[in-house]
């Protein structure tokens, strides 16, 4: 059986909203849509709100109860009936994300247990025919396919294969 | 460069004075050092006190300020000289030990990035030359070669290469 990881965060787990909202609540400003094409949201704001709006992924709280990103449920659900799956998120780099993410899959992904969850940093550990990332750096040393996963930030990168959203997914590899 | 994943808990975190700790807290015994000779802690104790030390791993604090097994710093600091080191704990089974053993090894091992630390389930996830490892189960579906870390619960299991200290660790690898 072939076997898929997962990245989590802008693949399945939504982290912008969170952004937008810790970003209103601090400085009263919304984030502009358009400038964040391409970039990434730290690089949209004035330079004194920077350090702030970059530290807010070590803030306790930051990835508790993240939306799910549209069909990945559904399509994580019928790919299981024909991989291996294993979620394999760069968590280890926030270290009060861990405890959150683990009860979100539990809550969001009942379908994948506890085993095929990998929290790590650098993904050339992963040991897996395909990785559906939104980082293209994470594709480096990894030894499968990398799929790309189009996310705001990554608009600019060339990489094929790419995947807009779950439902291509689901075309690409069902 | 060969990259070695090396175990956390009876490997280089000992969590054997944990369960003596809290065993001797809740039922004012002592655990026979003898009877643990390859067996669980919780096969070892009277069948009524079994589900509350069986479930010690998955309360809050368990793994918090565990010893570093002998030597594991040294021979460690040496072979990451030689080898690229990626630390691989099963801890996604008990999720209050993943908050822990984070700060356990910023700690004990700074040497180690977060970038190279893994928290998995299933071990054949890991892409790695050698895994050094206290359970044999591990080895399964694991592609490098498993190193049997020796562990109380252990002794009677067949595999090679065997290490019963970081001492031979060195002796091998280095």
């Amino acid at each position: 059986m072939q076997r898929i990881a997962i990245d989590m965060d802008e693949v399945i787990a939504d982290v912008y909203p969170r952004f937008y909202e810790w970003y209103e609540r601090d400085f009263n400003l919304k984030i502009d849509q358009q400038l964040i094409q391409g970039k990434y949201i730290r690089d949209t704001v004035p330079s004194d709100h920077r350090e702030k709006v970059a530290n807010y992924l070590h803030v306790d709280g930051f990835f508790k109860d993240l939306p799910v990103i549209a069909d990945s449920q559904e399509v994580l659900f019928e790919l299981s009936k024909k991989y291996e799956l294993f979620i394999a998120s760069a968590a280890m780099e926030f270290k009060y994300s861990l405890l959150h993410k683990h009860e979100w899959m539990t809550t969001h992904f009942p379908f994948i247990p506890w085993s095929h969850i990998v929290f790590c940093g650098d993904k050339s550990i992963i040991h897996a025919d395909y990785l559906i990332d939104d980082h293209v750096r994470n594709f480096k040393g990894f030894r499968g396919q990398g799929i790309l996963f189009t996310s705001p930030h990554n608009i600019n990168e060339t990489w094929n294969p790419r995947v807009n959203n779950w439902k291509e997914v689901a075309k690409l590899l069902l």
